[in-house]
């Protein structure tokens, strides 16, 4: 790594700060935020790669836009560390994503440079357009309003839909195509591969270096010389490559591609596009992870750093307690695919652009014709899978819980109105820890229960995933949902044999007489524990795991108000709408009248910490379920 | 209109009998065709305009494909009555979207002929290629799979998101683009502007028929015959138009544009590319309401009629009691945005595609640059609201409530957790009636309620709407959501002076001693002279307009539960999670122990009907109103 001696970073803390450097030096502001973004992750595991890339383009976006007059709107917004630092969070950058530190993501909360709240992917067009027709109406005119956005992310329909309606206006805003060919996973799809031609044509580009010179010598001048050397660039390229992209297919003026690591070039550019009116998109080639060698070539590895690691060597630091750990949820998920469809042939599986967040990539290696990366693209992934189904395959769809929310009609009109077996496995189900508000799956069990034909449960730990896993590839099931949490099981000895489970049977963890606990997913183990420490003091509890959210197990719940007069509800969810909502909603249909207590994630967002940090914030953790059942009593 | 001697759709029951029907004769069949479609919706008002538009595709499709084993699936599915009629549903046309009639849209209960269900847009592509790769592995090699989609479909993003999912598959798959430029109102955006640049290339169209017919005579033959020529005419075209079509860009292979309205024409066309492997598109454009003059003349009037007409003249047959009728709350809708909007400068009008629907029309038509059509596209309108809000307007955002599930994820991620102040006005919220299962806005209350920051509100009759309206425009109310129904109000003076209504506040419309009522919507008007009968028999109930399901009026409520031990509440909407669940949750919270007895829609998806057909088989008509009751206080 090369050592800077004189320091340029250090007194930046501002885009004003930024703009005050000469442009000779904006290389060296570069490779030192470049370092600090190193030095600060190897500490603090969080997303790396993708803010890596766009280093020259945040220094670039800074020095030449009037920040946060003019409106950044980052994509998915991983990839804002860079923008964070040079906008007066460099000093708390090392609480990032830590309970009650600064997001892993724009957040507008938190800055007046973060100009618009991100975290799921594609939103940006939309939400610059909106911007940026705003300002017309406020004649804010000078106003810029710049999406930039991954070529991954240009995968999502949402992506398409604004450019689509940007294209019928004349919004002054600017998209930043940030194209490195990869989301978090290589990306999939045509207009992968679509970019890809347009930006390696190498003999377009000499031409067009050519051709560029030749109008500099010509010295095309006057008002209008920008739009001049832009129609001929257009038509050149149009010509050379024989094809349209997207853009200009959608009337959207196309510039590009450019280096998107050549930051002095980057500046020219830019402010020759601040002058243009309009709509345009600025296609930038970079490379993720750019200047850390390791994540330069194992890009999805690198995505995002899940431990400390050596800035020098990149060897992952662990931390010092190695013992055995129960595997992820999602390798359980995984693996048991995999095991299942080596016996049930029907079985496919299908991921919009998370093959290794939810681990589906075990299938993708092992079989490759039955497993399908379908890009970002969650509506389609949900449809895909019921046009799979309605042909007799038994298609296990992952969507994490919080992308679900993409996909939710999807699931009601296609899928649970035809009855199709879909298997859907809801990653990172409940509290998700770091990645904070916009990625908890919190909501799930509240909007798919209204839903008619779901089946909707829950393990509490590997054993009983691999069963609800085996159960629901079972013939005519009908549409399944299974969620489960983000992190490790609780079980070494993960892999079980399979058996059946019956369809919204609960089961009784513990008897007890003083109380009962009903719970539902894993965090039902922790309730055991709450359970024995309640017994050392002579509170006698009664333990449930209710495992399905629907359809409740009416028997197990008859028992428990017949006997108990004090319940708790327990869920990694909403307490409006989930399993303590369907619990009581029983207890009063048939007349019982208990003391219920429901706890699970209350009425507002969270943001982010540790899972552990949040439970206990939002009065589930061991400590908060052991207090209400001792209030209850008392 | 042509009169037919000899009819030869009388003996055509099935795609069979078509197929035994000579080629010289198609022309005639689609004629008795059209007719007959004319004749039936003249009399049982319905969808109009697309399937006289896909009359010639329809018959081609059958005539060529081998149904119901080759899968058509039609986007939206409000043009698939040539279809039905012609798959054996012709003698029951005349039930169409009749309660316990056949469904107005393809529905896979109902023939095996629906390949798949649709109802909602551009959910073909992912369902065709479902079907199409569920095929391969199945090893039917010789099913095809075909999706039928017009142009209005391509602009929503999960219809990219298919056809980028496509590009990478060599599944063998035919999308019939129907071109007509039109949805229901004519199509916004550069995709429109793009495909008509495409199709009305007469230069193009004119030397590709040349080139086709030196092909025919050169007798290109073999085995990669149609390949060649297929590869010729695309790089003619690309050279022609000097630009490749997004279907090109993405390596889908593409034909056309073709005459839809030419059914010879599309027969060998078809017989030709039914041969060809791999994924295509065939670009057919068609007239919507083809062969019936208005329809032909005015689109979007004639897109559904909504009473019998005279089939000669055109003119409306109006029911004879013509007595004044209060307003659909839709023009309520319409009307009162450009009353407020010319007192709040910052209000601004966003509809997906629905401005004929929603009546967002009328501000379109006085207030042009103030009011957003932006395709169909929910997700973006959802977001681009966002963007328009976070810069200090107050957009409406008005949405059918079915079509709200597509963009869910998008109120929660950029309106609800940002707390921007856009307006979601839910129209058709609660059951529509006869466009069935698909289109019943019976979920909103249910997920919606467990979002943070919203509010969510239902009016009882127009002038609570127009007040609903006029105290969400008010600065820094946050999301506010207005659901309401399909049809018209109950007051004919509906223009009141508008007035502030606290949130949060119910209101209580009848006073009585021996049960209460608590209502949400316009379900209250009906409600108030159920008590009334009741009253008659000296039963004295108390009603509440509970107005808001979030935050819930909770002072109301402690009232409520002093004094009642008996409740019922009432809702248009799904029985688990809304504003029943809303009562029972707050009633145990707070200790207290009514029976209550919650109406609303039932746990299943309910079909087609009247509304007020509907609403008695879910139980919250009038009668079934009173019954519960009287069962209540027996």
């Amino acid at each position: 790594m090369q050592h800077i001696t004189n320091s340029l970073l250090k007194d930046i803390n501002s885009p004003d700060d930024l703009k005050k450097i000469n442009e000779k030096d904006l290389p060296q502001v570069c490779q030192e935020l470049r370092d600090f973004i190193i030095d600060a992750v190897s500490c603090n595991p969080a997303h790396f790669g993708a803010s890596l890339g766009v280093i020259e383009l945040t220094v670039a976006l800074h020095y030449v836009f009037n920040t946060p007059y003019d409106k950044l709107i980052w994509d998915v917004g991983h990839q804002a560390y860079g923008h964070k630092i040079l906008t007066g969070r460099k000093d708390v950058f090392h609480t990032n994503r830590k309970y009650k530190g600064i997001s892993g993501f724009p957040n507008i909360f938190e800055s007046e440079f973060d100009a618009f709240g991100v975290g799921h992917s594609s939103t940006s067009i939309s939400a610059a357009l909106g911007i940026a027709l705003a300002a017309q109406r406020n004649k804010e005119t000078t106003r810029q309003a710049v999406a930039i956005i991954g070529d991954g992310s240009m995968t999502a329909g949402q992506a398409f839909e604004g450019l689509n309606n940007l294209s019928s206006s004349k919004a002054n805003m600017l998209i930043v195509l940030n194209d490195n060919n990869m989301a978090i996973d290589p990306n999939i799809g045509g207009l992968s591969d679509y970019l890809v031609d347009i930006s390696t044509s190498h003999t377009y580009n000499k031409i067009r270096r050519e051709i560029f010179r030749g109008l500099e010598k010509f010295k095309i001048t006057g008002p209008n010389a920008k739009d001049k050397i832009v129609a001929i660039n257009n038509s050149i390229k149009s010509l050379l490559t024989k094809q349209t992209n997207i853009f200009e297919g959608l009337n959207i003026r196309y510039f590009g591609p450019v280096d998107g690591h050549d930051i002095n070039h980057l500046v020219k550019v830019m402010k020759d596009l601040k002058d243009i009116p309009g709509p345009k998109v600025l296609h930038c080639i970079t490379k993720k992870g750019k200047g850390f060698k390791l994540a330069e070539e194992n890009q999805t590895a690198w995505h995002a750093t899940g431990a400390k690691f050596n800035k020098e060597t990149g060897e992952k630091i662990e931390p010092e307690e190695v013992k055995p750990k129960p595997p992820k949820y999602q390798d359980v998920f995984g693996h048991t695919i995999v095991e299942l469809a080596e016996k049930n042939e029907n079985i496919v599986g299908i991921t919009p652009a998370m093959p290794s967040g939810c681990s589906l990539n075990i299938m993708m290696e092992k079989m490759p014709d039955r497993a399908f990366d379908v890009g970002i693209a969650e509506q389609h992934a949900v449809t895909f899978s019921a046009g799979l189904a309605i042909s007799g395959l038994v298609p296990f769809c992952n969507i994490y819980s919080s992308f679900m929310q993409r996909a939710f009609d999807q699931v009601i009109h296609d899928v649970a109105l035809q009855k199709l077996n879909v298997v859907f496995c809801l990653d990172r189900a409940g509290l998700v820890g770091a990645d904070g508000a916009t990625h908890h799956g919190v909501f799930d069990l509240a909007f798919f229960r209204p839903i008619p034909n779901l089946i909707i449960a829950s393990p509490r730990n590997e054993h009983e995933l691999r069963n609800l896993m085996f159960t629901a590839q079972q013939a005519n099931m009908g549409p399944f949902v299974i969620r489960y949490p983000r992190g490790n099981g609780s079980i070494l000895e993960w892999k079980n044999q399979m058996q059946t489970i019956v369809i919204g049977k609960g089961e009784q963890i513990r008897e007890g007489d003083d109380i009962a606990i009903l719970t539902l997913g894993p965090i039902c183990n922790k309730t055991e524990q709450v359970c024995k420490t309640l017994e050392r003091e002579g509170i006698s509890a009664a333990l449930y795991d209710l495992k399905f959210c629907k359809p409740l197990d009416e028997e197990l719940l008859h028992q428990v108000f017949k006997k108990h007069k004090k319940v708790i509800t327990i869920e990694d969810g909403t307490i409006i709408g989930g399993i303590g909502t369907a619990v009581t909603e029983f207890m009063v249909e048939h007349g019982y009248a208990s003391q219920i207590k429901k706890l699970g994630v209350p009425d507002r967002f969270v943001d982010h910490g540790t899972q552990t940090e949040l439970q206990h914030e939002c009065g589930f953790d061991k400590k908060s379920i052991y207090k209400t059942a001792k209030q209850m009593l008392d």
